[in-house]
């Protein structure tokens, strides 16, 4: 019969394995009107907040974590459909909400106008604030009310994982990844902020805000959540961390490059924004390893300069670009992700995995190193 | 043998029923090292921060929430020691990293600068910003590690309640009211952070902000969670959602007249600090009434004008002082406080209570309502 095709071994897969982030969205949606259902009897200014962030939960995502938390679950050798599935896609659609209370959260402190081309929460309330009139101010308001929703967010997370209908023995494993992906996800949203204020990033502690901020909590937590709850054996879970570690450090190296040279068309974000959000991504301390090398001063004083710098307009994100490519930054950084790419496929590939599992993360590996968005 | 006196009750009970602050702390004391220990392992800056928050933690505070849902467990029957005993205290502490958050985030939103008489969070990191000499904003990087910190406590609350040791059984129930309380304290805080800006508030929605951040989340939830974890019967828990209900809002009633009267030696905040964040209260929506009532224009026009104020001095403190007893305010309150606190006692007598839980929740009732802090 020859060698089984890639497309026969997805038609071998279940339903469940066909549009996951629809599946995702629509088990969202069934738990936020639930939700919402509930904050009736509180108050209709909570509903309508509530209402706010239901919509900014369910109008775009690429669902990126429930997704790999799925293919996690079917690699370990997790049924594909019936209601431990169904429970599972439960608990895996709770990452998402994880997701947007560190969005609402991060949106905040990077004071940014926009998320996926809609304006940011906090620039939503303040919005409605500076349309009631209301007393004080605008901006304060819209603080105020996306800390609160993004703790909304957080706390319906753990509700939704808790009552996904997981089996006792399945959720206290599903515990331990879920438990050190928040920790670690905060901890690496610490560190990134930390790393703006503080003087000369380096490789190095950048490639940990890294590993920490989307390494671990994009990819590797979801993976592993997946797994433990299939009650996984050892070189499977050990096999999945190592795919997860490297493809999603390449993730953020991905993102970093779209940050400064993602089309807005494309990425719904400011062109070059984290150039004006003073970010200290490897990108950049590629950069300035590269001017220390060379003894470029000037090249040196001007990343500077622009770093954080809200008032960059086009041309100074045009010049930083061309700068950034002729130290070589974009280079290193395009070989880092092939190289951890290469690295990640090749722990698909001894044999500890389930089809069609191994199929759909080996695309999803080339889909989110590669992508415009 | 005579009457059994109070004392004797206290006596009958376990050697748990005594120092719950004590206990409370010495638990949060052995989870929060453990979970700093781990820090360990992901950066030395994450631990500094995370030991921050330790100290915030463990430094003070009343322990209130843990203390209401100790006695709730009590008086549903719960044994007062031994292996069950010990996991509800753990549950029960970990409403004290709920309330931790949310302090965090009110002192963010409320721009206060002191919590229990020292540094509010985001006060403190600024400082660090200031004293390292950092790039960018310090009041920015105040605001983002408060942010981050108040969410790292949310998530640990969650982790270390389901962690207590609860059987699962009991945990399902007391899952319940947790959820709910979650839910509540956040409505109630949207509802809050509304009212200061919306003009004209009235008693009726001041009273509903007292409901849902102090009532429920302070006192009748706590309770609701000791009893539920006991299994507790119907009629026990009826008569504990009603002390709770009352009690709580008599405790924010009590809180509403501190935040204008109190001594700042005692309270830990700035003399009259609910004016100048302009906290609508219940103390001054029944200002507003009666000054509607008597038509008093000035009077009204004097706390419009007050409240909100961030430059108010102390002689403008004492004027408004003075007109809230004038217009009855004062009296009106503690009319509504002592009119609770006697329904509150009367549901402790309806039989359905176990002692010493009875003894320990009528001395806290008037504890929480004629408190100086």
């Amino acid at each position: 019969m020859g060698a089984v095709t890639e497309q026969s071994f997805v038609e071998a897969g279940s339903a469940m394995d066909g549009d996951l982030p629809g599946q995702v969205r629509d088990t969202l949606a069934t738990y936020l009107e639930a939700r919402i259902a509930e904050c009736e009897t509180l108050d209709p200014e909570i509903t309508k907040a509530a209402e706010t962030l239901a919509r900014f939960v369910l109008d775009s995502g690429k669902r990126i974590r429930p997704t790999f938390a799925w293919w996690g679950w079917r690699a370990a050798g997790g049924p594909g459909e019936g209601p431990e599935a169904e429970a599972v896609l439960r608990a895996a659609a709770a990452l998402e909400l994880v997701h947007t209370s560190a969005l609402v959260h991060d949106d905040l402190i990077d004071d940014s106008d926009t998320r996926r081309g809609k304006p940011a929460v906090h620039r939503e309330f303040a919005t409605r604030h500076s349309n009631a009139r209301w007393d004080g101010d605008a901006k304060h308001f819209g603080m105020a009310a996306a800390i609160l929703l993004g703790d909304l967010a957080l706390t319906w997370s753990d509700d939704m994982f808790h009552s996904a209908g997981l089996a006792p023995d399945a959720l206290a494993r599903g515990l331990r990844p879920w438990r050190s992906m928040r920790t670690e996800v905060l901890a690496g949203q610490y560190l990134d902020v930390l790393g703006q204020v503080r003087k000369s990033p380096t490789v190095h502690s950048a490639l940990r805000v890294n590993e920490l901020k989307s390494a671990s909590y994009t990819v590797q937590r979801p993976l592993e959540l997946g797994a433990e709850i299939a009650d996984s054996s050892s070189p499977t879970l050990e096999a999945l961390r190592r795919f997860g570690s490297d493809i999603g450090v390449a993730f953020q190296l991905r993102d970093d490059l779209l940050g400064v040279f993602g089309d807005p068309a494309v990425t719904g974000k400011p062109a070059g924004d984290d150039l004006r959000e003073g970010k200290r991504t490897v990108l950049i301390a590629e950069a300035f390893d590269a001017t220390h090398q060379h003894g470029d001063h000037r090249a040196a004083d001007l990343l500077s300069s622009v770093l954080g710098d809200q008032t960059v307009d086009d041309s100074r994100v045009e010049q930083v670009r061309e700068m950034l490519r002729c130290l070589g930054a974009v280079t290193a950084v395009e070989r880092r992700i092939a190289a951890l790419t290469d690295s990640a496929l090749e722990a698909l590939t001894d044999g500890c995995l389930a089809e069609p599992a191994v199929t759909h993360l080996r695309e999803l590996a080339v889909a989110v190193t590669e992508r415009t968005r």
